[in-house]
């Protein structure tokens, strides 16, 4: 069956771009950096420092940095010092500078969408980091619509095709995570295909039993582009 | 002389609600924090680590506190202790949930404009603190689009005027800042009003020449809304 989708829209982090990596790497170094304090603390407290500062500080690498400063006070007992937290603040500028992956295919099948689909931008986060990514990405050109959001729910996505008077029917998200990007759009009677990363930040595991999922799977964007041209 | 004004944009921060009192108090309750260290240190130190971090943090109350907890390491050489590095954390969760107070007359003023102009909200800063701000004030239903941006230059402003389809000689700004609401504006051609607040952040501050001064300059929004009432 053909489907008539006007609007494809593209999530970004780990979906565009490599974008988990970094916060495991940079974790990584923040482990090593902690060493001399404890040697078997769990990730899961840094974990959980992150998740209780959602409410204040968002999602960024800026509200990240916090919550390790925050953690690293603790498994310390407060003795780390000035000059450690210092460098946990370098961390978090050299992932604000970081070079930007893009990811497989990406580079090509992008620009000749945009000559069949009206390509859109729905990536969640940090307004400034987004915008750093998406400039060095080098592809905003081809976006008719770019959204940074503090959170992707159906509401948002609703508000989002309000805006743009776009019909539910006529729109398919592609994402990496299945709670920003696919639940909350197949919520509305819109489209979705789920492209799994390699990594998925814990806050965006979800469990879904196999019988519920109503949306389509497909292993890259090079799968999601022969869909498209074959059946839109 | 009549004006055919269709859109009516407002700055938010210290054009709406209060906001850089809220920073000022801040620093004073950091710098009391601080004061086992250094007596003597000068407010310039925290305000050039905030501009050398703007490239790497953006506007807002994260990027500020990171900015606090590195000046905090260089002015007691390291010496600030992990317990006191949190306290500055708890300083960041509070004014992301401190009170907001609407500047006078707003909470009048702006549901009558809506009957009779289109009104936009057009802020910048970080995404997380200013929807939080925008919901907190009870008037996001009243603006028809708001806009968070992470930098006001004139480029930003003729691209939300494309988007909307807005010609500038259609379109107000209001605001207290020069270098964002106004400076830009006016030279896209558009309408600006300056409604100067008793706190400027130092990093806002311009100076321009008295007979370079092409935009109005009111007292506060009340006179703003006579002067659309009479005037457009």
């Amino acid at each position: 069956m053909k489907h008539t989708i006007t609007t494809v829209a593209f999530d970004a982090d780990d979906t565009l771009w490599a974008n988990e990596d970094l916060f495991v790497a940079t974790q990584a170094r923040y482990t090593a950096l902690l060493a001399p304090y404890r040697h078997d603390w769990d990730a899961q407290e840094l974990h959980a420092t992150e998740q209780r500062n959602l409410a204040y500080f968002g999602y960024g690498i800026k509200g990240f940095t916090l919550s390790m400063i925050e953690t690293a006070i603790q498994i310390s007992d407060g003795a780390v010092t000035g000059h450690e937290i210092a460098q946990i603040i370098d961390l978090a500028r050299e992932m604000v500078h970081a070079p930007l992956t893009l990811l497989p295919h990406v580079a090509d099948i992008i620009p000749t969408l945009a000559q069949t689909h009206r390509l859109m931008l729905i990536t969640k986060g940090d307004l400034f980091d987004q915008e750093a990514k998406i400039a060095r990405s080098g592809l905003a050109d081809y976006f008719r619509h770019i959204e940074v959001v503090s959170e992707k729910n159906s509401s948002t996505y609703a508000r989002i095709l309000r805006r743009h008077d776009i019909n539910p029917s006529e729109f398919v998200m592609i994402g990496n995570s299945l709670r920003s990007d696919i639940l909350p759009v197949v919520a509305l009677g819109a489209h979705a295909i789920h492209v799994p990363y390699h990594l998925t930040w814990q806050h965006e595991h979800v469990d879904v039993p196999a019988d519920a999922r109503t949306w389509r799977e497909m292993a890259d964007i090079t799968a999601v582009a022969n869909w498209l041209a074959q059946n839109c």
